[in-house]
């Protein structure tokens, strides 16, 4: 009988407290699972005071995360501490340490990812990232492994539970951003700094890895344009009722012949579309693949204890793979470095796409015209429109679909109406994306 | 340098055509995930004669299903035969040659899975089965390796393709079942002989695979109580969306405390539930787990290429895990055999459910006073109730939505209502599933 798989633990969180309560409560089923205990020994955290409602034998929890990475009898190491710097090294130094490793920091991956995966893949050690992307959605092994036999075209969805919660609230109980995000910061749901998720560079980070593992190549995290959901307001969020859309944050990658198109934005969603009822902290993630054509995946993409059962589930397969001694039986993306792909990324200004577009105009003869004009010498049509007296006196809001435009265009249009006297402010464009 | 993993396959018919296909298209890929070329290098069927639209290099195609089996040289099986007789020789025998098998064989698996998986594991050899479930939807994986640190309470779902497929016709361009069925056999979507599909066995052999793997558990197949779709009418379609549901045909499985629950039948579905929408040729389940809560996967159930990815999935896997000498690596149900619990199967009379119930009744005083009556009596008290004129003239359909009852007082209270001499024929009564 082999020993037991002996786990150390940087970052002692919220999802690492959850893994603690998951390995300790399912502790039977997990080791009849595997085969041998999977035994979580050394827990490492700046703060050693705090108490996390779990219960840990005396020395388990220490300050110093060298007790975990110096100690040659740690097998596998999760890195739950966060961040782009110490945890790139921490994690760098357990694998050279011929450690195995799981982590949720997809912002690690997304910035590190060439230099991690292929540490992972020289040393022949393991790596299990799938509580990264999804919170407990197995959507990692499925690109990785499940789905590897087929060829996919595209992938989209809502992968920031934050986000996703805050929209929802706004489009189900009304409210401003800045509320609706205060009140999700006072409930826990939001971080202090909320900025990685609401700006959508923790979407970022997640299509990034996305991309790479659907499409089988290397793809840079700074390439994807993101915006957030900041200028979100009730108005959109009336108008995508009135035109049938739900207002949602989206992920979205599609595979051209000629390169890849990344980008994350607020979009308007068909309200028959599933993503549409995707509320709340739910996250989904849809696939389109040549052969088995659209698939989707839904489930909660953050919390405690939905995140925990990823990075359980990583630590199974690796303890699993050991003990079998086939550790690096699957390369990090599912392809061996050397075979990953280097595939163009498309300029924004290249995406093609149906648009909403929001103003403010002076309520005065020949004014429209102007703006009509203005787009139709960008070659943007118009799908339908909508006048309605704006809050300020003497305007009127003005909404607008338009019918497909490149970003191009669209920018070229939006700045010239921005020029014209008679318009108030920025223009708002959100993007319609009818043929999810 | 390792030499190709040899794949032999018995069954071309559909999905087996779909997996030459598949492996052909996407040779290169296949290599470059494996590490080795996949070569599918015999196929046996009766019939070697009929044009399937893909080439076979010379002497590939054989009538005889031996030159599979007897080929030392032949790695992997892939059974697509289908049937419980001989497929179940061919496959035992395939393990006892030690080689792998891959299969879509629920029928098989539901019947027989004791047999096979028992055999599997003395063997030392792999066994996949993705295609069984969900065409090419990951939900064997899932279940038995990414969500395995984690306790089920539920699952449920849309596992029958045919039926949805049917059924939402019925519900969206109307029709009855008996016409929508034959055009659905026209256009190649139902069997010449579909009872195994609308009479809700295929869903039963799934569900006694899915509830093994979620729960842990042996489950024998004739313990799952299913009825199928035949007496589903527009009427109770029509019904159903005035009361806020739409018609679907579920697998169900609940873990009690004491046992399973499990059941097969038509439901009616909230209106606002995912489920709802999940129309056509698509499948969708929904694991119910104490840490993920709800998570939810969708796509084509069946189909020629969705299956063959599945097929080709685990084709990947095995051959991966043959490279690297760690066959067996995970047991066929993710726990080994002498650890699977044996928990008791709930009678399906215990089950608690609100109903509808639709009926017809000669239009005189004092009848509804008796019917009322007959489910008081049982203990069953009626939430909403609809009359309408009927199409027999001098009588009236009643619609009725119950509170909470078990399915033993539901047939009592039926059995005694179909007495009355007011009522005629059979009471037709759904399930609504409320709480899902």
């Amino acid at each position: 009988m082999q020993r037991a798989v002996r786990v150390g633990l940087i970052g002692f969180g919220t999802i690492g407290t959850g893994v603690v309560k998951l390995l300790k409560k399912n502790r039977e089923q997990i080791r009849e699972r595997v085969g041998v205990p999977v035994d979580l020994v050394r827990i490492a955290d700046i703060d050693t005071k705090r108490d996390r409602g779990v219960r840990l034998a005396k020395g388990v929890l220490v300050g110093d995360a060298r007790k975990v990475l110096d100690d040659p009898s740690i097998d596998i190491v999760i890195e739950l501490m966060g961040g782009t710097g110490l945890a790139r090294r921490f994690v760098l130094e357990a694998i050279k340490a011929n450690k195995d490793v799981v982590t949720a920091n997809k912002a690690l991956l997304a910035h590190h990812g060439d230099e991690i995966f292929g540490a992972v893949e020289r040393a022949g050690v393991e790596i299990g990232y799938e509580a990264s992307v999804g919170g407990g959605i197995p959507i990692i092994r499925t690109l990785r492994e499940s789905l590897g036999g087929d060829r996919h075209h595209a992938l989209f969805g809502i992968v920031n539970g934050t986000t996703n919660y805050i929209l929802s609230k706004m489009s189900n109980q009304g409210g401003e951003f800045a509320d609706v995000l205060a009140e999700a910061q006072a409930d826990g749901l939001a971080e202090a700094d909320p900025s990685f998720d609401v700006d959508g560079v923790d979407a970022a980070h997640k299509l990034t890895l996305l991309v790479e593992l659907a499409f089988g190549c290397r793809f840079r995290f700074a390439d994807v344009p993101s915006e957030g959901i900041r200028r979100v307001t009730q108005d959109d969020i009336a108008f995508a009722r009135e035109f049938g859309y739900a207002l949602k944050h989206l992920a979205v990658a599609v595979r051209h012949k000629d390169g890849i198109e990344a980008r994350v934005h607020p979009a308007m969603v068909p309200q028959q579309h599933p993503l549409a009822r995707v509320d709340g902290a739910l996250n989904a993630i849809v696939v389109d693949s040549e052969a088995l054509e659209s698939s989707m995946y839904v489930g909660l993409g953050a919390g405690m204890m939905p995140t925990a059962t990823a990075v359980v589930g990583d630590l199974m397969e690796i303890a699993c793979n050991r003990l079998h001694g086939c550790r690096g039986r699957v390369a990090p993306l599912g392809l061996p470095t050397a075979k990953l792909r280097k595939l163009a990324t498309l300029p924004a200004s290249r995406a093609i796409g149906t648009y909403y577009m929001r103003l403010q105009v002076l309520d005065r003869p020949g004014e429209l015209a102007k703006i009509s004009g203005a787009l139709g010498r960008a070659g943007i049509s118009i799908a339908s429109m909508l006048q309605q007296p704006a809050k300020r006196r003497g305007s009127v809001t003005l909404v607008m679909r338009t019918h497909e435009a490149s970003q191009r265009s669209l920018d070229r249009a939006v700045s010239a109406i921005e020029k014209l006297q008679a318009v108030r402010g920025k223009v708002v464009v959100i993007r319609i994306e009818e043929n999810l």
